[in-house]
């Protein structure tokens, strides 16, 4: 450990070991040593004090969200992130329904392969590598085609790090009074996101993001009413959201056998989470977090790819500098060797590279970072961004 | 702790946490305390050493089946078991394929329900609650259909701890030339099955049983020629076995987040299942819990549903007694009490419960669950069984 990461240590109370580096991507991330404590011991998916975890999780979810538990359900369901995306979409779009998908990255690209399986029907905005999806267009395209169901669309892309204007569409969607799914996945927990600013039908996230729990199930908050009209619509056994309330309202147990040390590890996530201040602590820290990673590397002469409007607190892509001597793979492994691990970029146009914000990290942490940059373009001979 | 969970724990230096109950499940189950620890550190899903671990488990486990890497490739998947049955199914059986499945439980009732979902056609041979499908019986049937393709049959059926005669059976299903699909969750890595004894096409199992690792994915060892002829057969995005491979293959990353902890963990058991002596070594640990469990339920006046010559080492059923003071709910919990976790029967037509076999627990642990049984009797008065 360095100096700085020591003091961060203490800082943040973190007890990281020494020698494990920090994830610097958008999950899994970097948790806390007591959220891996809490895997240290087995526990029975049967078991009553097991379903008294997942209760709470649930409970916990939806109080989140700012969702009365008399309108909205929460429903978690295991696998990565995408295993809930393709749940809520397979629960939430007749299958005579026709979506329209707001694009600007991979993670709505994803949405749109997932429906070529489910062999739903819909069009697109494709708004290329990072441009925002603006409500006005969503307004002329729900206007130009009122066979449209449901409007998908993705909260935080992570394929450029922009955060699009969720609010602002939500509001053109209800406007027309289509069904709003909204990929939450890599903000909730960590941007605000109530259904009284948003008034989502299907709202989807994971354990292992902004809540900075272990990957292993994602959870689905939906409104009661449309999960009950789905009875019968899933193409998949196990990943039918309504047998899983069901069978969850029922007996208190997940459906097949649920990923017990990673559910048990997001219980404790979820502890610290409250303990930080809940969504509004940590947006806080992931902004700092931000801020001094975007101040950080633009000192030394990195450029966001995104204006200043548009940056997520979740992370955020950089350039890759037009230097002869700098190569992403060389600076990911001089980086590494400095323990932070770094994302790759996933622009389609121009070369880049990704930092994330989120899991337990501070700007204490980030400072440290910027040093580890510093010195991986000194050791790659890169003498100037 | 009791003084006999004290030697146990140090027989097998499992270093268990006192007042951590012992699972006497089908899975999840107790796993020792250094397959938990090596889930005490964050791992970064893109990079490089987490990369190494996956590949290791997937050569690994092909190796315990006796698989050649030439004929066959192994695919985990995330989820619970069940998500890598029906990713098999999926992947196995043709659009315009016809099943023939093996039933004496829940196991294989939910390979139906599947196939339901999948809208693929099947013709079952149900043999209730717990007797077993004979060679003669899959002879006379595959003999009358000649159109089934793919015949599916489950390994040791929890629902009532059977051990299915898969040898005797796969030989009659290769006999008439078809596709073997085998259920082995519960099984792989605890009894012995390779493919020159069964010569299967696909066998599933998961990282929560045998192998003794925690839950949050399963692995598919199948065919590469047959997995080949799948591409597009899918009807979900999320387990597309086909897909998953061909990702793995080119990058070595899982084509979404993997469950890292729960991979580590595997990683880590699989050293340990080595270390015993594989499966050779495990079969044997299981046959004596299975053996001295049995032996000292009898001496209790306790009845085995099958007999011996069925009795799986993985679990077993026992026929609840037919006394007015006996009630499951109350022997769970005095149980409970004493450290144990049993579970329920799962049979349709008589009161039973289950008691596994499997997981970081020896003889010695067997011999104190006798005693707590005892002494949960006398605490609900039962005086006689």
């Amino acid at each position: 450990m360095t100096e700085v990461q020591k003091i961060n240590a203490e800082s943040l109370k973190l007890k990281t070991y020494a020698g494990e580096p920090y994830l610097l991507t958008p999950g899994p991330l970097t948790t806390s040593l007591a959220t891996k404590e809490a895997m240290l011991r087995d526990w029975g998916s049967w078991d009553a004090d097991f379903n008294k975890a997942t209760a709470h999780i649930r409970s916990s979810l939806l109080e989140m969200a700012g969702a009365d538990s008399d309108t909205y359900v929460c429903v978690p369901m295991q696998g990565s992130g995408t295993f809930s995306v393709e749940a809520s979409l397979a629960t939430a779009i007749d299958v005579k329904g026709k979506a329209l998908l707001l694009m600007n990255g991979a993670y709505g690209k994803r949405a749109a392969l997932t429906l070529d399986y489910l062999k739903r029907d819909y069009i697109v905005l494709d708004k290329g590598d990072y441009l925002p999806p603006s409500p006005e267009e969503v307004d002329e395209i729900l206007t130009q085609n009122a066979d449209v169901t449901d409007v998908f669309l993705v909260h935080c892309e992570t394929s450029s790090g922009i955060l699009n204007p969720l609010k602002e569409i939500s509001n053109v969607v209800k406007k027309h009074g289509k069904g709003l799914i909204v990929d939450a996945m890599s903000s909730f927990g960590g941007v605000p996101l109530t259904v009284s600013e948003v008034p989502f039908d299907v709202m989807v996230s994971s354990a292992n993001k902004c809540i900075e729990g272990v990957p292993g199930f994602g959870f689905v908050i939906i409104k009661k009413t449309l999960l009950e009209s789905s009875k019968g619509r899933s193409h998949s056994l196990s990943l039918d959201l309504y047998e899983q309330w069901k069978h969850m309202e029922k007996t208190g147990q997940w459906r097949f056998t649920p990923p017990t040390h990673t559910v048990i590890a997001f219980h404790e996530a979820l502890k610290q989470h409250a303990e930080e201040g809940g969504v509004a602590g940590r947006h806080s820290r992931y902004s700092r977090n931000r801020d001094v990673l975007v101040s950080g590397m633009r000192a030394l002469g990195f450029e966001t790819l995104l204006d200043d409007v548009w940056l997520s607190p979740i992370i955020t892509t950089f350039l890759s500098p037009d230097h002869e001597n700098f190569e992403f793979k060389k600076f990911y492994d001089e980086l590494k060797k400095r323990n932070f691990i770094i994302y790759p970029g996933k622009l389609t146009e121009v070369e880049s590279f990704r930092m994330g914000c989120i899991g337990q990290i501070d700007e204490y942490v980030v400072l440290d970072l910027i040093k580890a940059v510093e010195e991986s373009l000194a050791a790659m001979s890169v003498d100037g961004v």
